[in-house]
C-alpha cells in the first residue's frame, strides 16, 4: 500500500504512548459500523500500511499478528485517518465475515438498556467453537 | 439517563486500565462518522450516564469536564455499547456543531494519501479563534 520511505515520514508525525502503542479505531466502510478498538506498535502500523491489511499488537499475548490470523476474518484497509492530536488513528476497512472473536460482526454487540443491563444488539454470525 | 444504583452495577462489569481510565469511541448517530476517541474515569462515565451528555477526563489538564464545556459543542448520548472484553465503550451521540477543537466536525479530518502526506478531508465548520 505505501512504500517504506513514505511510511517512515508519516510515522514520524504520530505520537505513540509510553508503551510504544497508538490506539486505532476500526470502522467498516460499507455499514459504517465501529468494529473494534485495537493497539498498534510502530511495527504493526508499518505492516498494516505496507500490506493494506490490519495488523495489531495483541497486548494479552505481547505479539504482532495480522487481525484475523486464526479465523481468516481479515480487514482490508480502505482509508486511514489521523486525529487532530496525532495520537490515535481511524482505519476504514472491508471486514471479512466478522470482527469479533465472540461471533458478532462488531465487538460492540452489547448495548446498555434503561435498567443498566446489557442487551445483545446483533445477530451472531459464526460459532466461535467452529472457528477457533 | 440512568439511576445511580443501576449505573454502579453496570460499571462493575467494566475494566478500567491501570490509570483508572476506559477508552470511549464517540460516533455521530446521524452521519455515522467517528468523531473522536476520549478517556473516561469512573466519575466521568458516571456523569455521562447520569446526565446523558459526554463527560471526559482531559488527560492534559487532569480534569473532569463536559465535552464542549468552552465551545458549547456538547454531545447528547443516544446509545452506549460495551465491547466483548468490557475494556472499551462506544457512544453514539448527537453532536452539536462539531467535535474537534480545530474547527472540523470530526477529529479525524486528515487522511493519509498515497504519498504518505495528510490531506484535509473535511470542510472547516467554525473558526477556533472565535470560539475559544
Amino acid at each position: 500500500m505505501l512504500a517504506k520511505r513514505i511510511m517512515k515520514a508519516f510515522m514520524k508525525q504520530l505520537k505513540f504512548n509510553e508503551k510504544g502503542l497508538i490506539p486505532a479505531i476500526i470502522q467498516d466502510y460499507k455499514t459504517e459500523k465501529v468494529l473494534t478498538l485495537c493497539y498498534m506498535t510502530r511495527e504493526a502500523l508499518q505492516k498494516t500500511l505496507e500490506e493494506g491489511k490490519v495488523h495489531i499488537f495483541r497486548r494479552s499475548r505481547k505479539k504482532l499478528m495480522i487481525k484475523g490470523e486464526t479465523s481468516g476474518h481479515i480487514q482490508i484497509v480502505k482509508e486511514v485517518f489521523v486525529d487532530c492530536e496525532a495520537n490515535s488513528l481511524l482505519f476504514r476497512v472491508e471486514q471479512k465475515v466478522a470482527a469479533c472473536h465472540a461471533g458478532y460482526f462488531t465487538c460492540y454487540y452489547r448495548r446498555i438498556n434503561k435498567n443498566g443491563a446489557l442487551d445483545i444488539s446483533e445477530e451472531k454470525i459464526f460459532n466461535p467453537k467452529e472457528v477457533y
